[in-house]
């Protein structure tokens, strides 16, 4: 597969989107002929994407095809000639690999996702797939989860305030924690909750200095709450991430014991 | 409170409908003047619906509120005349005691729910309140839950055949163990899934002899599966269970320490 747009920019001043697409092209390496893939969405599975549709038309990954995130990763992968599949029973069990961003990376690869609204699809999605590679630049790398800014929680619209108050719950007394309904600004009349493509409403919590103790007791405590669909802490998905410096370099992060 | 209407009927032949009726009676019996309720929805907890009706027409419950689990509940309330609130994080808090029937009632007085497809407004209800009674005839008194029928999932209808996939894998070679995506017959189309009031789907599971095994750790993996939304199965909610034996008579179950 060709690498050359893999390889390190002439040093100097690089943008955020040449390192994106930097590595969203080393991601792609790790694509092979016949694989069924999870496709990402956000700014930097864009890239991924345009990688992917130059490959398939030079003819050198056939086979490939992809499971799209959201409405806008499907509309761009038909454009640039990405066979699609619907995620059903079958193509589920098919995902060899998925690529994707993510808005925080923690020294283990957990992550939160969904600062853009979506998550639910995505972490359907990059869950069934047998590997899952993410795409970031150093910036997203933090020490613990939230850190950096809000971990979404989707909750459906019905009772939103009183499940609100039920997440609020789980952190109570944390200081520095707050929890808010998503909104967004709605013409003249004022602001309406953000609904997700699921119909849904987003419960954003805030962590003065990150999420600390044990995030899988934490992620259960959040999904026993009636009314919350998903959240954003993506754990033990991620089975490498590609990291892109800021100095044009890239750095590759290995979950364990996993083959990539 | 008047409890004329609590006293057994003649001895006899007695409807299931008059069973259903006596026992929703003595639930209303547990109401006290100011009590935000939480009010169930189906045949059982429409009688009580109507005992209450009376009662406040009757000046014998002021301050009394109701919060609906459904729109059927609503109008049903609104016409008998109980005041409605909807569940915000002001309304759960204050709720005192819900009234509902039950699909299945184990032992311990865990409930299979959900089987007329309402599952997750009735959960968020009736688990934000203090005390919950439920209202049962004695044919649904299991030794296991999903002993007499379907255990209800609500799930997102993206993906559904995927997240159907994973329900079944919960329960993975468990013997006469089976699962489906519930349809409707929808006119000259053929079937079409059944949507729930949120607009969401439900998986149907069933058991050759009931579920055996941690109920909460099976309730855990069911949560933990990305599309599930929620499960029929309400597990240490109800705190008194009255059921109506076919002699006309009503046997009172209570859990543990609670306070009826």
């Amino acid at each position: 597969m060709g690498s050359a747009a893999a390889s390190p920019p002439p040093s100097g001043k690089v943008s955020q989107d040449e390192l994106k697409r930097v590595a969203a092209h080393r991601a792609v390496e790790f694509v092979e002929p016949g694989m069924t893939l999870g496709l990402g969405t956000g700014s930097t599975a864009a890239h991924a994407l345009d990688r992917l549709g130059d490959l398939l038309r030079a003819g050198a990954l056939p086979g490939v095809a992809g499971v799209p995130t959201s409405l806008k990763t499907e509309l761009h992968a038909a454009r640039v000639g990405i066979p699609l599949l619907p995620l059903d029973a079958a193509s589920g069990a098919r995902i060899r690999l998925s690529i994707d961003g993510a808005d925080e990376v923690d020294p283990d690869l957990n992550l939160v996702k969904g600062r853009g609204g979506s998550l639910l699809r995505e972490k359907m999605i990059e869950g069934a797939g047998e590997r899952f590679v993410v795409i970031v630049d150093e910036s997203k790398l933090v020490p613990r989860l939230g850190c950096t800014g809000a971990v979404p929680v989707e909750v459906i619209p019905f009772g939103a305030p009183h499940t609100l108050g039920l997440v609020r719950k789980v952190f109570d007394g944390l200081p520095g924690f707050h929890a808010r309904l998503r909104t967004v600004v709605d013409g003249d009349l004022g602001s309406a909750p953000f609904v997700t493509d699921n119909g849904n409403y987003i419960v954003e919590m805030f962590f003065e200095d990150g999420i600390r103790g044990d995030l899988q007791d934490i992620s259960d405590r959040l999904l026993r709450i009636t009314g919350v669909v998903e959240h954003g802490m993506f754990l033990g998905m991620a089975t490498t991430v590609i990291v892109a410096n800021k100095d044009g370099t890239v750095t590759f992060l290995h979950r364990k014991s996993k083959l990539i």
